[in-house]
């Protein structure tokens, strides 16, 4: 069974937290888009997105092909993955907080893209810019204090030891956590240079989570794309700024 | 066992889609905002979302509460429920395909609750209507008829008969597709009525839905809260529009 990731090219993105977890745990994958042959390259993502004939059909990129089952959904593809790469412990009750963790950090990423685009995805971050300031300012004065205040309390209460966000090893939320706060230290390094004084345990994992030698490896390598002015974290100078604290 | 819904009081909001959940099937539910005695009302709610000893905190309602487990994010709370209630299919894809499609309709329920909050959720819609206006209009004429394209061809290219999402029978991303498009009819009369001409087989679902005993009895009740402007869901005038076809 080989895994097929669906991707847009030249960007993170979304498909940066399937990525992790391929890269993590040493998985091999193929990107389709990087492929030239038939149904590869960015028309083979868009034949397969767009089949007509296709009953599982996902709404957009990332999404992975498994033999004839397609599965769209950046949470939905990790609540898939993360039993059958160890990235999540066995018990159900386990895999319901990771998956839920999972879903409160693509919140967290929604809501940092609607910061340079929150009027429509589909216009220039220019057409925009006046609407960006406003709402980038309140996502770094309210909304990332907030979430930041959330992990960190559940890094605190975690009874077992380890520093992860769920019990004693890394799990798929883990890297979801590290990749969410890289893209913040590259987007907006002003306000990450208070945000990581005061959330030291959700520092703790970005640090951890680069230290694990797959993944340091891999951040080394020329497959890790860098981060630009067309993913999710955007660094527009302009809308940076300090914390609140 | 009983179930514990944590929602806030005087609006559907996402909690409407767990309220769904239950009333659909029968379910017994409380409603711990509506109780006044200790632990409940919102108060209840307070404390139980920010009791500093809990490992699992939500970060936000609606979570349930189910023995000593809390469990938070809708998609994460239908998916636990669905299997426990009848509302999606027994095989692991199924599972998977109903979960992703109920990613996507929350998705499309963050964009609408955008439209009337481009700038910040915090802000009264008074602070940010300028912006709303242009980004209910991307809504209306871009984001929306995307979703529904693709709502409307999964429903065309399911092989098994009925009208359902997933395979021959209603299960829970059909309730929250129901309750996505009542939303719309009240937000966005104007729209709508173009919609539901455009896209028969996702009004169809609405249609049937709406005429399930159970789910018809509810909406008839006390139980189920009237659409209002502190929803996701909410109508100003200025904001609706026709469709682009």
């Amino acid at each position: 069974m080989t895994f097929e990731l669906f991707y847009w090219p030249g960007l993170q993105g979304r498909g940066e937290f399937v990525r992790l977890a391929f890269e993590a745990t040493g998985t091999p994958y193929v990107e389709i888009v990087q492929g030239t042959g038939p149904g590869q390259g960015v028309d083979g993502l868009m034949r397969t997105m767009d089949d007509p004939a296709r009953v599982d059909p996902p709404y957009a990129p990332p999404f992975l092909r498994v033999g004839d089952e397609l599965i769209g959904q950046t949470a939905n593809i990790l609540a898939y993955l993360g039993p059958l790469l160890g990235l999540v412990g066995e018990a159900p009750r386990t895999r319901r907080w990771v998956n839920q963790l999972q879903l409160t950090l693509a919140d967290l990423v929604a809501e940092v893209h609607d910061g340079h685009h929150p009027i429509a995805s589909r216009l220039y971050y220019s057409n925009q810019r006046t609407e960006a300031r406003r709402r980038t300012a309140d996502l770094i004065d309210y909304r990332l204090p907030r979430f930041f205040d959330y992990f960190e309390r559940v890094l605190v209460n975690n009874p077992q030891a380890g520093g992860w966000l769920s019990e004693g090893a890394m799990s798929y939320a883990d890297l979801s956590l590290f990749q969410v706060i890289a893209g913040l230290y590259y987007a907006f390094p002003r306000a990450m240079s208070g945000f990581a004084k005061a959330y030291p345990r959700c520092r703790a994992v970005h640090d951890a989570v680069a230290r694990e030698p797959l993944v340091a490896a891999y951040l080394k390598s020329s497959r890790r794309i860098p981060f630009n002015t067309t993913g999710i974290f955007r660094h527009y100078k302009e809308l940076d700024r300090a914390t609140p604290f």
